[in-house]
């Protein structure tokens, strides 16, 4: 009897089973928060970023041809179905690293309470987000020669999808409402090459032409009618560190681009650094220090020899 | 009574509805086209492409394994198929901008068969297509020392995969169909990193390595077997404006490549310069003057103080 | 009657279909193995790979919350189930190239069972593979300042992504195993704009920051703890060639960067160069040529003139 | 070359798509509508059904938890997409035969809109259907001993289950809706094997034990608490007949049960009869007679001999 | 402005939408769980009954060929994947009429951890099941001359089929867990026109042919070896009521079938008659009175004029 | 060590585990076909019974709306599609009892290409099939006072789609490919209620009303224009057996029914006896030898006493 039921065993496969249940295998990275709350879930919110992308722009995505007339309806269950599936992801990452951040252990009730006021203080900030959203539009529209009407750049330009996620995830990081925005923003950065961290501040009529490889780092700010092409990096010198090696968080060590400055393809702006309104950063530059309002930085010459 | 239903509605939401109802909120961003034709689909626009590759690869996509007996029923439903959602995705497109382009009101019928025309012009145009993809294939096989057959490229190679998309995106540009063909460019840099614009002109056995970060502008002209690295750019030195301020289109901006040059990773080429035949642009260069054939550009020596 | 048919059919589109059933038109990359195997499929190896990632990071990804206490039940499931598709791909890539190896014909029989065997020795490896992977967490979590868990980054971070990816991979590539790994390879440089060839050889706790744009070749040797940020290129400075003009394959013609080497944003490293243990790449730099252990090469000054 | 085409042909085939194309074959069923509408859709009808559903029991279907204070959104947006969907199915519907029915060709628009006055008159009924459908679902929790609870009878008694699809067919019915009703009929009569057509006039509280096999014709009309049992028949005795041999359409030929009349399991009662107020009818009877209010009816004896 | 917001309504609709959120028109059937556990969900009830019809019948089910090899791995998790899903079902169905059987409010943990141990009792009759299944299988191959393997039968007997269902949920009305049996019985019956109560008990080699519109009640008892046709009842004579009307509930009140019986079609048997070993009934029979063992009731003769 | 992997098992599971992988428990189910041909798939059934309606009613089924002039090439493809599917089906069943019917070893190439002949031959009656469909759709329509056009018919009458896959059962049937035929049956059994099987030899025209409960078996013949109503059987009386007590197989055993014959509903009629043309059988009635042409046979008088 036993021998017919090893039959239905496969050695092999029960070793490599068996190392792979070592608790020393697996509890480095073993998720166990406090509460029961299952693990945040990146198709939830994708699903959300979609849904919201419905919300700010109507009629632009989803199946169907807007009619404005039903257009508040749609728009109310949108919002509705949004806060429900938002809180619940919320609620999840509240406690995902309850461990680490030393918070008491919250009750259940409690988290889902926080979380829906969350979500509801982040929907809170849509037509703002809309508005932002708008001036990019615009902004894209009228910086590209070959972009032939607003509604084109809102379909397929990188610039608007990415700044779509951000200006969300802004938001969400604004709120103290940990992990999502970074998910939100790397679901982005997978999609357009744009790396955008969540805490960089934009401001209005903002575009990235081409944009693969743009970095903007996370305490970033950036003026009104600023733009970027592909392969710039706005970065930090390096990371200071406390006293027992780790590394200090919270520094402001970005650059500042104030109102109007364009950037070439592949500069690299490095430090809490400010370019001055109007300022343009040529190709391929590599800036480390305070440009002046108004310069034009040219890049550097070849050597043909 | 009254207050019966009040217990049904969330009032911050409805304050949030209310604020992205009020038009001055969408109307800047609002689709309204003349015709009642819905929004181009992304989604259809994407299974079209798809179709494509079926019928100009057959045998390596799609769910099943090809029977060359009955390649011609499928292919001939395939293009049928093709050509019916083709023809909707250009009547939409046809219609989206009817406003901006100054279009007397087309009727619905005209539009329509406009459109199917359009749609069997571009099938007419899938054998060059395909010529020009085989050649392409060759050309990443004989490239790449890693590649063992050509099939393999196909399979998985950025290079084909970036080309499939601009080949087909670049015969719809060349009809002078709005919108579509940039969509499909999008897709494909969004896939791959590789930003070729649908109306760059690119000659036989064209090979991208890596890939990731190249950008191809719009009116770049590039000859037989030219084969470029990741991050390279053949882009506009700048924009030319009209009198009233706005950017002039359809001016030759981007550079010519003839036959057989190379161009390694990161460098720039910008403007209507030309690089002769057989020329080979280093790394990391900066290229806006012509370059005689032959020649070779060396990249920028480091400076190491 | 004729006349009757003839109405059911579209001449053009016959014209079409005829053109490309041309066998000089398709048999270039008409795909003919010797066996009746199918066709490779994407889809599959897509499959495969989200299953070991279940399996390699017990709870993050699939849908439900881990139970430990039946962990072992799921895994032994889910490891069946891998070696039961990965025996049927990597049947189809033992007989994708038949033609192509000078492979006598093997049998059906003998190639199942050849793949059979592979893939268990592939899992096999699977417990080195999550001690790496949770190597490269520790190293993504100390190595960001942003990160507030090693579980974040499990969930989002590029540098995860592209390396569960590519140890997998790499494990495939050392089992001879063809094809399957370069696919794997190829579909994370999709998501992550990360490219690294699965021949790379990797040391633990290897971190890359932001990502796009990186290229490691195929015999690149990385040391540990290692560090790299976005448009890092690891390549070959040329290709030799054989008498006849073809690329020799498989000689070591990738750089080698000994332990705890950094290299930051956008420098170029060619050739079998060795970068020594503790070393730091400056960004944007060019290197050809050996640097000695411990010393920081800087970037290249930016002329302004 | 023409024999190289060849080769891709398979004549057997050929021939029966030859034989299949003939007019001959395809014309008597061939559906071609004057204006240039599709078909109805199944698919669609079953969906709005399902919408249906969720308005008429909120919380019961569907696939989350009803939040009592946002039912009012979501509902709101269920009836608006359901009105968007209907309209268009009804438009399909009224061109259906628009040949059969000797109608002026009416131009697409003006059964737009007819179309989608009559989506809303039928939405306008929804809260007589509801009302209607909760007193079945008293009337199913009182008649059956094993239901526990009315949401029970919800979640799984076909006789809610078909009453449901009833309740709306009858009142698309009632609008002179065509083909819509019957296809929504017969979806329950599939699901059940209870076969109502949706002319029949059935009062509140009615019930249908176990179910199968029951049929109940277009012009029976049902009283208040009626009770029916399995493969119970209220049929027509004959279909009269016009002079042209034609069977004559819309004659009151079913029978009239008037209120709390129970109906066994098997019975069939036939022809324009009134069963009283209170009668009771045994299994397995035959009834082509009025029966007077208040009567027990009992079944066949059986003769063994 | 009021003006413009009014016009995205339809004031129709917004009546409608009045009519259903009064709480008038919905709380009769309003489901309100004391605990916050969402509705009992048929699509995962018909999901645990999919995964355990692959666990009874290994290899029939599913999309893949059995591996007897690693048929122990793969019944492992799927019993695990059941118990977690069947567990959260019995846990909504514990809570669902909470208010209706007077339990005090129990904690959501203690009725969970109450669902998992019935959710383990039920699991452990599977041995059981699966034993009166495949005597099901070897009654269906003998008695139908059709037949010409026990497989055939289990791909698409509707007998098999409605027996799975059945003996699934029996076990799990024996362990009087609420509503889950009869969501189950009414899933085959729909699919089948079969409808066995969960509460019927049913002894080993039993068939049914053809099976429309048989009914087998609440409390009937049927032996070893019995044989069924089409239309077949076995139901209760009448319902006897409490003293306050309501019917009286767990009588037994439906026919005992000793062993070896065989039911024609059409045949009805009323009240807790006993049908004795090895006794037939004719065809459209009508019982109500105990039959004798090894007796055979003919059918009614038809009579003619 | 040991104790912590214990941790990851659950004792009770096991023991399940244990019970249903001992071979006596599956062993008398457990499906070993000779060959390794995977189970028939009804899935795969179900999609090659849904082209071929889409192939046999051009333009009902299926998502687009028919255009005419390419009907030809989405045919071809179709039927392509069908061979490949059904041949590959047709293989398993020849190979599903390879055991049980003595049949030597065949190879699999040798199965596979029979399988493709019967495929082809299937395909062949294609013509027919259709042309009785269409007599059978013109018998609905005229049958029905309710039908408003034939159209409606093909979309939801259960008596048309019971006849598609009847007349494709039988062709099955008729080129004694095994299993597929009954299962194709069993399929519109459960969503009709109607049971003919795939041996039922029936002529032009057919009709059946409702239909719920009709059983006709499987050497049952009927004649042209013939007309049943609901819960009609066409059965057997008694199964002859074999010296070995085991049921004989083949013999014509069901009734003959001549051209248009009408059975009211609920009737039975058994053995092979003749009804002859223009014979009308009333309801309820029990018929068990033969009915001279022209006659009429009432139902049973009820008897109220």
């Amino acid at each position: 009897m036993k021998k017919e039921k090893s039959d239905l065993k496969i050695p092999v496969l029960d070793n490599i089973v068996d190392a792979l249940c070592q608790p020393s295998s697996y509890e480095p990275v073993l998720y166990r928060a406090k509460s029961h709350l299952p693990m945040l879930s990146g198709v939830e919110l994708q699903k959300i970023v979609s849904l919201l992308r419905q919300a700010l722009f109507p009629g632009y995505f989803g199946e169907t041809t807007l009619r404005l007339e039903s257009m508040r309806y749609q728009l109310a269950a949108n919002l509705d179905t949004i806060s429900r599936l938002l809180s619940e992801q919320i609620a999840r990452a509240l406690c995902f690293d309850c461990d680490n951040r030393g918070v008491e252990q919250l009750s259940v009730k409690s988290i889902e309470s926080r979380a829906s006021e969350l979500a509801l203080a982040f929907l809170s900030t849509l037509p703002k987000i809309r508005h932002l959203l708008v001036s990019d539009v615009v902004a894209a529209y009228e910086g590209d020669p070959a972009a032939k009407t607003p509604a084109e750049t809102i379909l397929c330009y990188p610039s608007i999808s990415v700044m779509i996620n951000h200006r969300i995830a802004h938001e969400l990081y604004s709120l103290n409402i940990p992990f999502i925005p970074r998910i939100i923003s790397e679901s982005a950065h997978s999609l357009t090459g744009i790396d955008i961290h969540p805490g960089a501040n934009i401001g209005e009529e903002f575009f990235i032409d081409h944009g693969t490889g743009v970095v903007i780092g996370e305490t970033s700010i950036i003026g009104q009618r600023c733009r970027l092409y592909q392969g710039v990096t706005l970065g930090a010198l390096s990371f200071p560190k406390e006293e027992d090696g780790s590394l200090t968080k919270g520094i402001a060590r970005h650059p500042i681009l104030e109102d109007r400055v364009t950037v070439y393809a592949g500069a690299t702006i490095l430090g809490r650094v400010t370019i001055g309104a109007d300022a343009t950063i040529g190709g391929n530059t590599w800036i480390t220090q305070n440009v002046p309002a108004g310069t034009k930085i040219l890049q550097t010459k070849y050597v043909n020899d």
